[in-house]
């Protein structure tokens, strides 16, 4: 792939092209732990792991992703800079990576992205830009950077580069834990399910993706054949609210195995759970992948499945159950 | 060693020990990750490394210790059986060994213990007796055990054999981390930083030990030469409420470099940053390390600092910092 803008299409998104991106990438992400729980394994009645890209730098798969695009451009398109829409963890991820490789980057985000996910990016010293909510407002701001703007656009998941880099979340995964029976990963715009799909499909692993009921375009387009349009803001997981890309569903619709929808009570009963069993700190998107083998569970007894964590960039002091306040004794 | 009663004293408890603890433990522990986070490294001014034993099995690193001294016992010990008196961590990592061994497992519990401890002992399907509060119901507990029980006891922290399983926790630290300038531990029994201790002198790297400024008996039995009584229930740490072990004291009297002590507030600052920033779920007594070289930054300026986290068994629906519920968009 030698230039960013003129890349090849979805063609050009093979297991050569991943191994390459892990290769590549290697030197600045973190390659993060797999952790298990006998609790949740017993819950559900198979092997469970789980690989927590919560631990991942900017706290999320997406900055492989971001990485493996940064490291595409030549020195022109380095000094240029880039800019990207996003509520949160793309921004964040493509802030860092920017900074790390001396590249400016510009983010435009919408109003009501979560406090730690605008922190996120503010930290990584990236120019901001607010927009307002829903997809008209994020077109029309790349539009005008588009006609604009030398900066080079990096989309969060729409992309061939984008998903090459999120598919080494499961490679190594599969390379840490081997003879899986499945795997799952969320789906929102479908970035990090569209990577899952081609790891998977290249070691005869069914893949699944997990969606809450809510927002459930990405199992509606599966149905229908074609991409159907976000749901709006109805669902607690901010980082799934988003459409569906065209690369990424041309990968999906091939190969993943279904797309399972929970509730978002379920979501957030599994949540809990890994905050509690597995004594990680993950957002609401990143607890579908157990919602859904725990609803489903029939269909996946003694199996060995990977799960994978998408991001942990939450607010801890803002979360879906009720906490009671612990004073320390001698307050009391 | 060749019985376990007959354990020779702290002279047994030597960097061979140490070594041969963790070839024996290897097979049966996690070997925990190492995370850093930049935001904090920034607070500080410095580089820290935190080895994530809340990640470890049993949710503390207290299963290094127990897993050892099982190890140890001969075929007739193992039938007899073991019996600890504990207010969680030790009792569940003593459980869950002594179940994967085969070896039945008996804890006296305080009655004020965490409702999650109490139920990770439980998991491990442990015998349990409910103890009053404080010093002298244990020791009647043991008293009584010992007069009228085949089961062998296996102490908490106050023993060399248990003191080499938690010091594989920092040799994991410092070989994955070269190069430190110092390592700070949590000091409640004590067989945590005595273990700490002994590897860090081993290496030439000073060890700090950390403790609440409320219950600070450690610190005082440092300064006074002597075991100060335990300091009853006046912190958040849970796991550090305990009288200081004869053995730790000695190793940590000849090998500490400092004992810091910290304020309940600013443990739960620090607690509150390891959750944002770092993602993990840890227990108070975890956050004393943070706390304490958050405290005493400016003689760690710029320095290589590996971090004990000690354990992250907490119930996450009861936390010593505000939290505001977070609805569901459809609920809304």
């Amino acid at each position: 792939m030698t230039g960013w803008q003129h890349a090849a299409g979805v063609d050009a998104l093979n297991l050569q092209t991943i191994y390459q991106a892990e290769q590549l990438i290697a030197p600045h992400i973190h390659c993060t732990p797999v952790l298990t729980s006998r609790g949740i394994n017993e819950l559900v009645g198979a092997k469970l792991y789980f690989k927590c890209e919560n631990l991942q730098r900017t706290g999320a798969f997406k900055f492989r992703g971001a990485c493996h695009a940064l490291l595409q451009l030549n020195s022109e398109q380095r000094k240029a800079g880039v800019y990207t829409v996003s509520s949160g963890n793309h921004g964040a991820a493509l802030a860092c990576a920017g900074e790390k490789l001396g590249i400016p980057v510009h983010v435009g985000v919408p109003k009501n992205a979560p406090r730690v996910k605008k922190q996120n990016m503010q930290r990584y010293h990236a120019k901001i830009t607010e927009l307002e909510l829903g997809m008209a407002a994020r077109d029309a701001f790349v539009e005008e950077q588009q006609q604009h703007s030398r900066e080079i656009f990096i989309p969060p998941y729409n992309h061939p580069t984008i998903i090459a880099g999120q598919a080494t979340a499961s490679l190594e995964l599969i390379k840490a834990v081997p003879d899986l029976n499945a795997l799952v990963a969320p789906v929102g715009g479908g970035g990090l399910l569209a990577g899952t799909c081609m790891v998977g499909h290249s070691q005869d692993i069914p893949v699944f993706g997990a969606e809450p009921v809510n927002v459930n375009d990405a199992w509606e387009s599966l149905q229908k054949g074609a991409i159907q349009k976000e749901k709006g803001l109805k669902s607690i997981c901010d980082g799934l609210l988003t459409r569906l890309g065209e690369y990424p569903f041309e990968v999906i619709q091939s190969f993943v195995k279904d797309i399972l929808c929970i509730t978002e009570e379920e979501i957030v009963e599994a949540m809990y759970l890994i905050w509690q069993e597995l004594k990680v700190v993950i957002e609401p998107s990143s607890a579908t992948v157990l919602a859904a083998v725990i609803k489903h569970k029939a269909q996946f007894q003694k199996q060995r499945i990977g799960l994978i964590i998408s991001g942990g960039n939450v607010d801890i002091a803002r979360l879906p159950w009720h906490v009671d306040k612990l004073e320390s004794p001698h307050e009391t």
